[in-house]
């Protein structure tokens, strides 16, 4: 739901927020989350999946851009997703070592759905993003099973939690708990509204450089702190939106993470996805010239100022609703609301 | 016109061409040129200047996209026909050390025909393409004047010499003499024919690489033989493509390169534009949602065969067509119909 | 071997090829390959590892390069390799729905030499290549395991086979059987012979497009011939070169591509990948400036030219010594040899 | 001599700056500039001119790496930079219908003092950056001359003014008074200092989007703003980096435009550059194998967080040193010092 009302954080803002102020705001997005949390095997890791729309999104694609700020990454599917500027499974977040496991499981998920790929049309092209757990979580352990992932796609819904769930479950971001956080915005078109909606995996970022709304907290680095982080910030929207004008929308994540107080550390992998769902690329196609909504190039000025407000926001959610947990070598990690709390 | 039937020379092709074989089968295109030929003072150079279409190109850009295959170049206008995926002014070919000048003419070319420019609306990005021609021409002279390039944009029109004129008139190819070329394809669609054309501007390449349809000429490499040279290629439609199709199109035009016998040397400027004046986009739009033509995405496996080929033709066209030629420093270049002249 | 000499198929070089005609011929460079053929289950796929060198390379990275020539393809690691310029584990070369199996072998490969990957530095980068061999093998089957894989990682050698061998068991391209190739080159330095090496995983290209030096083959296309095929193209060399003279280097595989008879194809994933053992990158380094040799940036024309030579030479193996196969859906592609083999 | 004490203006920092707070602290660079103001002919606009160092930059190149974070800009020379690696001439800033002209003027600068261009060597590649001054200075005119360009590279020196000077004559930055901004940061490896500079040229932003140090002024957007501004970023170091180095060092300047309250305007060229001269690349060189320094990768992290560190005191500090200015149309735009003034 975003940052509440009585989370106290105010950030500046020149657009409205969606109902649920989450990516889901965007009509047919859906999210699903599996979580998985073992104190005693220091698990602390999990999945999450975003959904562009539920139907067959195989037969029916997404226009989709993307950009990668900081290429210290593992993601994968993002050569197909530059080539071609759609976007044909759902999106799975989770963590670095278990891309291969997600691959596996969305693969047999697409399969199930579509008996003519690898028949008598290509492959598919799943998309896989990831973020380091390893501060908190046993990463070395592969914990994430393929039953995981599809249980996470199984359960896509239009309300979810945020915090240190699903993918974002082990994550730490500026010193402090990340995980998963989202937001969303309106913006008026020919007298329509259309949603601007970002849900991030924030997992990036030095110990004492968090800034909410400009201002930096008092937070110090300490000797040996490093930035092996990661963040994952997608972008979802219903207005039509081209893939050039997709990845336009992107790249204004990196100001985003400027302002709340990255500088796109080295060991990070920072990586940002938009995708429209009111532009949709058929697979079959008898007719061979289509057409495709578009925005006038001009206007994307609203959009993008709108994106990096909400991509922002998201971030500030994910660590306003990260609870402070312990992980693996007893390494504790403080929640931002203990961060804030007024000391006793 | 192409390659002539009594060339003697055959290309191997799946597509037919266009009436005159050029780039002006594209409906709408014109291209003009001014060719420089002064022996006693070395100069050997000129301008090509290429027409999307004969409208007000700064109100309606045509959707384009490129490719730098290989960056040794110094060509102006790229970074914005990237981000924005159009061009909006005529496009000129000339030597490198003309650029400038180039840029200044068609900045006032423009200026004259759009009052708004500068004023109430942004500036122009103006699209300056370039080769080395210093081999035979005073290239260190600078010779081209803005008149020169003004009155290339005065006269473009359907037919136009190949070989050494324009642009092309000092440039080198292959150890042989090289210039101007041009060619096209016809492609059906929903029933309907459209056009793929060519011009190149051909300038690269190692003596005795040169392949015909496969085939290699006997000359030798000699010692100290470098790649210094350049190649732009220019691909028009009326095919309604995306920019980034657009660019995916531009990308085969490196099948053309290697056919003819480059290796993509290290000191060439080899970069490939295609644009589609199918597909306009508007400088002032008073509805924000609009809506472009594009090509079911399988299908353009036509259009990239029928882009390698008519960039492949236009490049041999334009060694065909060029004339022996001795320029600066007494330095002698064959042409190509000498070259393959039967001896007496 | 690459080609032998009984062959009968002649390829014009400028270049020496070294001794075993293999990239292994690049000091420390070892191909692994396991061979998974099961007709009764239609299995026809498999793994072929390739080693940039025999020590820990997560602790001293190889110098790398690479360029996406057409992204309908599902690599992963190509990202970072982008950012860093490295390759730090062996390179992975399978079937498309086989990245996410490999991918898991490989960190776990990783994992076992290297106890401080997730603990106390970062995670690891697998870099794992595919392409679609789902013409032949019941590639919805997923039927390469991580023992397959592993296998492969654990018997890397001088001395490999080539065709349908390894991850290009089941290939098919230009409309013959595909599979793995390799050839070498020697380039002359400073008075040092270098080796510039290349294996690679052919499965493109349309029936009837074949050329070999130049000359097409006189089969025909059908209707309904579609290119779903990729290519994977390592080069490897010991010559040191920075990561964008390596990408510049893998750039060069496009010409081999044209010259083979590929127009590039929208559904054919082609990667060539770079990398220098002679430019070795520490993972750890107390010492924070440190030096890095490169070539005198002209001289890169020797390497571009015998690195299009080799990768050129290195498809038309892979085509040569594969064997004609019949496959799933009883689906028979010839052998190169029983093609060119004259009618009794 | 970046912002001085007296200005008010408290900037966080890490890093201590250089003695003259400016990109000249960076031993060898220089920079010039000429000032064109003649308000009855509404011209202010004029020409800086940064030399990485003083010998001859085309025998010794620096090693540069760039990044086009919006590409709606006409700069020339960028494309060559991102293939070779390298800038080999001085770099100007100007304004956007003056590119051509100091193309002109920077040609012929370089060939008088080198005789080989063109003629025993290949041409060289000038690096012209711009941004448009059209709201305050008559920008159609044309009125920067080749001897405007040829007077700003003939007076390098070490100290120069900050503000509305130079290229920044007429620029315009988030509603207040733009120009020439520069800064410096010290870095310590190896027990030795290495100096971080920038200097831009700011022209970006909104009305009321300025934030310093994170906290906005209270200024209100109005109907009809928008942003059509443009950035140059040049970073320069004498730290030796690679031009993958410097590409990943330039990209930093994006978090710098975040957090001064750009969103990344739709018709903003945003464009950052950065040189090493700390790692010279020769233009002639007997021996081909060579080496090069560069930075042990994790310990970027120091160099980018200064990097951002510098690039935003860069951009504060042209809007502090420039006075309010009334420009064509009667348009005045009110200099940050006046506009922080208290009211009397």
């Amino acid at each position: 739901m975003g940052l509440p009302l009585d989370s106290g954080i105010r950030l500046h803002s020149r657009y409205r927020h969606g109902s649920r102020n989450l990516i889901t705001d965007v009509p047919g997005v859906r999210v699903g989350q599996v979580t998985l949390n073992d104190p005693e095997r220091d698990i602390h890791t999990g999945v999450t999946a975003v959904f562009p729309h539920m139907g067959n999104l195989y037969r029916e694609k997404v226009a989709a851009g993307m950009t990668v700020i900081n290429g210290f990454g593992k993601s994968a599917g993002l050569i197909q997703l530059e080539e071609l500027g759609t976007i044909e499974t759902p999106i799975i977040m989770t963590n670095t070592f278990a891309v291969g496991t997600a691959l596996n499981a969305t693969i047999r998920y697409m399969l199930e759905q579509n008996e003519d790929i690898g028949v008598t049309t290509g492959t598919v092209n799943c998309l896989v993003t990831e973020c380091n757990d390893g501060q908190l979580n046993d990463i070395r352990g592969l914990h994430v099973t393929e039953a995981d992932v599809r249980a996470a796609l199984d359960k896509a819904e239009e309300d979810f939690a945020e915090g240190a769930v699903g993918g974002g479950t082990g994550m730490v971001c500026l010193g402090k708990k990340g995980g998963i956080g989202s937001a969303s915005r309106l913006v008026e078109f020919d007298g329509r509204d259309y949603v601007i909606g970002a849900i991030v995996m924030s997992n990036f970022g030095m110990p004492g450089d968090l800034r909410i709304d400009g201002q930096r907290l008092s937070a110090c680095r300490k000797e040996g702190d490093r930035d092996q982080g990661s963040i994952i910030m997608l972008i979802g929207t219903d207005l039509p939106l081209t893939d050039r004008q997709l990845k336009r929308v992107a790249k204004r994540a990196t100001v985003s993470l400027g302002r709340v107080g990255s500088y796109i550390g080295h060991g990070s992998g920072d990586i940002a996805i938009a995708f429209s769902n009111g532009n949709l690329i058929p697979h079959y196609s008898q007719k061979k010239l289509l057409c495709a909504g578009y925005l006038f190039e001009e206007s994307l000025d609203t959009v993008f100022e709108a994106a990096a407000e909400t991509v922002e926001e998201a971030i500030i959610s994910s660590l306003y609703h990260a609870e402070t947990m312990t992980g693996i070598r007893g390494k504790t990690v403080q929640g931002l609301k203990e961060a804030l709390a007024p000391r006793p």
